[in-house]
């Protein structure tokens, strides 16, 4: 088991405003600001969606540009883009990566129900059909390759990591390989611990591989990643809460508390330098990139 | 485990036809007949998609009545309608469930990326976004519960298996559960015992499931699904061929294989009744299904 | 996943002395001053060998029955007296239990080869056949069946859970069990959170059980035991080190440790009482004991 | 998964002689002629416990060494002497081992209480603990190196897997090892197809393994074997009947059938050549070894 633990803090989402949680950030500062927090306290990357001024989503190049560039003026975190939509023309999705260059960029590896379940209204309250076709998976990944970017492959279920293989052997892929485990969304893959272990288990060898919980199984998956030599994501866009219950005031809170359950089990987190190794970003290529 | 095995036939599908394979019936007494085989040589369950009789898939309510009164007269199979189809409206593709009742009722229970991928070629050659959705599949339910139809349920991978708990808490599915774990699709779950024990081990206690592999992987996870304590399923739908490598000159030589492996680990193939018992399926409603 | 975890502290060993860490209690009354830091800190149970005056491991039922009141006088800790050992008589390891009737009476489940290994040495450092055959078992199971002693099935690889099964047959063993996994000796199951979750996988449905992990590993394990619904147990016996790798000054500040990562997890220690309601020993009992 | 499948005979074991089953073999005539069917049905290796004339079982190398002599000459299988037995001296245990040097030598991985329990009797009826300490193993690695022997590493339970890790630092063992998973023995790890499939997992990368089941259960764990790429044994030593219950008329039926499911699940039996060069076998060796 490797000894560093890459903390991913994913700063903020698209679903939840300040309305939810005062500490969502909007300005260019505001990211910056949060993106320091989580530095200090063990974070090695940076899972940015760009926001306007008044919180509005948005996948405005020169907004991710603004966004990219206050964060790596304030710390030297790894920054990863995110390029997941519902709606939007992947034209659009994927301009901020070719043209900014992060160091990673987020990618959804196939389809799925994206659900929500309420059993106190024996209903389906959210149900939506997440689709990610091979041929917009394959456009992406052709864009990240152009640009030097490195593909988070995220992967809600089994199959979305078994048709990795196809991707290799176009050579669209190359190893080592980088996973995020979302478990926990009705339609996709359950969140327990051994369901993560299965997602590991088949991952190419070589592979380095975090957990995504959502809401309050956040922590406990975290735990189980831990154990299984795997790496971890924290951050207002999955989890606003605290294991105690309370609302954290920074993604800074949340990330002390993951380095907290690293070094209880014995591990270290890893520096944006470390990260950087174990997921074969090279130095020079970071520099070139802003 | 278990003692006794449903061997499902899926008699014929909706991609191929006697181009590909002599065997594929047309017309009801085609489907008799190659029923009447596969019941001789020890099936339990034959899935029917409809043809017309130029070979023309169809979800015509009549002839679904016909193939199925023509399969009655000559076995005592239990019989199973499909209800999956892509650009079809719902309520044509499961007025042949209302009006006509069979016994079991397949469901596809969630979505995935259905594709295919070509070594040779390296390009994806057939990528296909399934979409199932719970509304429809709460529809499906809703019409299959009031038809007194048992549903079977169709898993590609493995958020399709714990949305089931959704449903039974909303009293859409009441145990025991039949599963059918589709393996091999790319986009779904992978062909290999390892991943048939993991969706076994996710069923509901008391469940019963069944392995669905396709093309030539598909006796191999026979064996796998005998080992485990499951139920399997043969058929031109699925894989033209016999283990050796020759084309199956009719749906009841791949019983007949099916039969042997189920008898070589020492179990036995269900006569019908024994799975209409295991099925939870009333003889009294199979006989006023008619 | 059960809410609530039971933290057991294995206050002592028969290896280690005051020499190797000087937390190591000898006389009741220190027995009695460790056991009260433990339940301070959210322990359920304390797990106990004796030791003379002098520090040497003794089975002198009297001497377990001072330190049981002394512990008993300080604390509603539940007592769990050991029962293992090589090369004693079977009746002189049994006399404290059916004598002095603690709340649980740990007992090992199956024979294994207990080695060491050295990397350095490239040698085998320790080798003994640890044996234990069934009718030890039983005579262990008749002695704490009719003291109404709980017990502990102590498991250090697959087969000895399987072999509850026809213990269970004989009705020497009634469910709920509760199972203790030793992982990371050498010739039993090897300490990761896989092996772990193949052992709780195997338990009857309805068991608690905790995780025993040995030297440093400890830490990790424990987190894999808490995401899989696992209970945990610290303490001198098995390791003297807090994650960081300092020193634990007391039994206390091992349990401290342990709680954090129990509410890291969001779940919370059981207080005795509510292991007593999980483990199935009825609270009249407890008192009659004494 | 390797197309090729190593079918293994146990040809006579040393608990059932001629009273239990016809077939056993007592000269060396009569091994030959057994052999010769395995050979003919589709088997690679034959697995030989030594007899007397009387049919008493025996460790004399002279014995091993006519044995060995009458098979080599009546076909080309691969032979594999056993060393496990309880009560005997090491040195006996092994002198055949050294002297007659066989392409394969048994090796006894590890300690367990052996046993059987008898449902109707509700008790032990075999209750041993099998002693394996590493200092025996040690020993026999030693004299298997020095010989040229290959060794068949068997293992009871998880344990007896990962203690090879040891074994590999001190250099004793040498990639690619070779497995053999006895699964059914009350106090071992139990037969079913998920234990198989977690042992196998525990082995390292590279390594060939099969399956040995004890009694009936035998036919669905080789079912098991199959579709986890694993190689099968079969024979008198380990069970008598086919899957239909008629007891075998000789060791070459058992290795008939197996072979039919080794093709049913589309594999192929290796020849003894093909198994000589999976299991790391010198061809030169084995003819300088006669």
């Amino acid at each position: 088991m490797r000894d560093k633990v890459i903390i991913t803090d994913a700063i903020s989402g698209v679903l939840a405003d300040r309305r939810q949680c005062r500490a969502i950030p909007y300005t260019p500062e505001e990211y910056a600001a949060e993106a320091k927090r989580c530095y200090d306290e063990g974070a090695a990357v940076v899972h940015v969606h760009a926001r306007e001024d008044d919180g509005a989503p948005c996948f405005r190049p020169a907004r991710y540009a603004e966004i990219r560039d206050a964060i790596a003026a304030a710390c030297p975190l790894l920054i990863n883009f995110s390029t997941g939509a519902v709606g939007i023309p992947m034209e659009e999705r994927v301009a901020h990566i070719s043209e900014h260059r992060p160091h990673i960029g987020a990618l959804n590896m196939g389809s799925l129900t994206y659900a929500k379940y309420s059993e106190r209204r024996k209903a389906f309250v959210f149900d939506l059909v997440f689709a990610n076709p091979y041929k917009e998976i394959v456009f992406l990944l052709e864009t990240m390759n152009a640009a030097g970017v490195k593909p988070e492959l995220e992967c809600f279920d089994s199959g979305h990591v078994s048709g990795t293989e196809a991707l290799l052997d176009m050579g669209l892929l190359r190893p080592p390989l980088d996973f995020s485990f979302i478990l926990g969304v009705t339609g996709g893959m359950k969140a327990s611990a051994r369901h993560l272990a299965f997602q590991a288990e088949n991952a190419p060898a070589g592979s380095s591989w975090k957990v995504i919980g959502i809401s309050k199984e956040q922590w406990v998956l975290i735990a189980a990643a831990l154990s299984l030599g795997g790496d971890v994501r924290v951050g207002l866009e999955d989890n606003f809460y605290l294991p105690g219950g309370e609302m954290a005031r920074s993604n800074g809170e949340l990330v002390a508390q993951a380095a907290r359950m690293v070094r209880a089990v014995g591990r270290e987190p890893a520096t944006p330098e470390e990260a950087a190794r174990i997921l074969g970003i090279e130095v020079n290529r970071r520099e070139g990139g802003r």
